[in-house]
């Protein structure tokens, strides 16, 4: 199988298996006062220790949660609660992901004001922002990097609008498919006041993530019971999924992005020779995702020429898969022919040159074969 | 390490950590189309059927959460959602887990009436019950067996008085402690319409639980976004901690619960032979759970002797153990001498008669010891 879907998912990295596989072995429950409880809980601590010093937070910063999703909702139905009496205006952008957007219309049915930003060709309309600033908010919440066009967002403009607005609105960002991969590790603390990450973007296990929230931010508990983590969010923690996170982390180096960015560059100039090939390279963007469009095949006759050959990409984020929904691609500014037509390829610290060539090559092949 | 504190969390199973191995070898995403996908949504299909299958349930009455305590949570504000309209009035006990009790106590600042069942002796009170159903509720919450002091509640009366009083109410179960090691295994869906369960109570992951939800019942999201496990619980699944939740609910059969029937019948006939040790051993309990006093030497005291000799035993649940709340023991209708020199052991797969004696000795010399 070549992989080239890591935007979905990542193949666990070695670092996250041998971490899940000592924490399988010290079992104790890091509430229990008891040599295995606190053994349990040591663990717990560095990988808090971990996960916050890959952002330059502090660890009582880091909340772990069991996913990305509930990160996003823990923080936008948290800030709805925290800010209801200062206003219910809420400034987003037009192409969030599902577990950002899906909140907000609940919020906007229950009579709050939800305001998206335009970001068209991947790119956050400054313009717009500070005008809906200007009215003031109780909270933005915009993402770091796209799920399906890898455009990244530039978030330390949206901290200097919000500053020069003076309207006092936190910032929240998804931050998902940004961390670790847009070079400067200090850019989402620097900026934002909570943000939302995920081990399984970076080479850990599905169903674990983690809520950066600045101190003296008191954002209301999300799950209640025994108090973990700091009262916010209740349930005996995932050691095992929460120390392969660590590991992750910890092997997800700059090297990693590194070679990412090679192979992004590489598949571009690859397959930008490739006849019917049209590349959506947006001006910023992380290089984990390529956007690009088959012209003449529709995506999932493309997905499934690229299986049969045993090559994994999608047509838009793995949320969306089975809904046909491709709210980003559209708010990109994609034609209909080219959104009929797109395939995010997406990179992981495991794939190599030789599977970018494969892929080009089968690209190729299928749109020869298939084209209309 | 000798582990006594399996109600606390416990060792990972065999049948846990080979389903685990296995599932972090099939990486894909569920909600991918291609091949990789596909094959991790076989494993998360295979894992809800052997769940399911456990609770004699359907595979579409399972959803995966994070915890029980999300589980719990999940049951709690979505029922009173769902059922606001009908009444504001709750029935639970006077001795529920704090994520059933926490809950609760939210919606009580919100309005809610909330009546809680004495369990004196940690036998529900079957006459209270039924004076409060008669004057009608949105719905009950009583668990299966409590997680201090092993009593077993009646879940079948329960089942009996709501409908006998007509009030239409929906029951929900924290059977978090009870889960497997109930005899019948059918007991949970015959009698409630809810319940909560937690892999890490029976040899698997910490970070995994489910919500059973009878068909037909509508309860709203709790995690918001791509949709998955039927659209209530949003976010990539856990699939390494859910096929070991299945792998371990495999590993916890007859022959498990029969061990720990043993153990529990052991430790109880060799420790009412020790001077200074009561039993509290409730009419009808799970055999995981033993709670007894060692009077005049505080608990936390006892705690640290046994855990210097290399044995782990609680003073009551993890999630209260940082904190010294013991309500289940209180409601239960221990003196103060006796919740004070309170010690919970709990017993798992792994336990040994051999392990039993040397905690029954080591208690005998604590109690020497350091009697007051």
């Amino acid at each position: 199988m070549i992989y080239f879907d890591s935007a979905a998912t990542t193949k666990p990295s070695l670092g996250a298996i041998n971490a899940a596989k000592d924490a399988i072995e010290i079992y104790g429950n890091p509430s229990s006062v008891h040599s295995a409880g606190i053994n349990g809980k040591k663990l717990l601590d560095n990988a808090r220790k971990t996960v916050a010093k890959a952002l330059s937070a502090k660890p009582e910063e880091i909340v772990f949660t069991s996913c990305g999703s509930e990160s996003n909702n823990q923080a936008i139905f948290g800030l709805a609660k925290l800010r209801v009496r200062r206003s219910k205006r809420i400034i987003t952008t037009d192409s969030e992901h599902p577990s950002v957007s899906a909140p907000l219309s609940v919020l906007e049915e229950e009579g709050w004001e939800v305001v998206r930003i335009p970001t068209v060709g991947g790119k956050l309309c400054l313009q717009t922002l500070e005008a809906q600033l200007s009215k003031g908010c109780a909270f933005v919440t915009i993402m770091l990097a796209n799920n399906e066009t890898g455009a990244k967002y530039d978030i330390a403009s949206v901290r200097k609008a919000i500053d020069k607005s003076g309207c006092g609105a936190l910032f929240h960002c998804d931050a998902v498919q940004g961390f670790l991969k847009v070079g400067d590790k200090r850019e989402i603390v620097k900026n934002c006041d909570l943000a939302s990450i995920s081990a399984h973007k970076v080479g850990g296990f599905k169903g674990v993530g983690a809520l950066y929230i600045k101190n003296g931010i008191k954002l209301p508990p999300f799950i209640r019971g025994g108090g973990q983590e700091n009262g916010l969010r209740s349930g005996t923690e995932n050691i095992v999924g929460i120390s392969a996170f660590a590991g992750a982390v910890e092997c997800f180096d700059s090297e990693v992005v590194a070679h990412i960015s090679q192979l992004y560059k590489y598949t571009a100039s690859i397959l930008e020779k490739v006849e019917g090939v049209v590349l959506h390279v947006p001006e910023s963007h992380v290089d984990s995702v390529l956007l690009i469009s088959a012209l003449g095949v529709r995506s999932e006759v493309m997905l499934n020429a690229l299986n049969a050959e045993g090559i994994c990409v999608s047509a838009g984020s793995a949320c969306s898969a089975r809904k046909g929904v491709t709210h980003a691609m559209q708010s990109f500014g994609l034609s209909k022919e080219m959104l009929e037509s797109a395939v995010r390829i997406s990179f992981g610290a495991e794939n190599t040159k030789e599977e970018c060539e494969i892929l080009a090559q089968k690209i190729e092949e299928a749109l020869k074969r298939l084209k209309r």
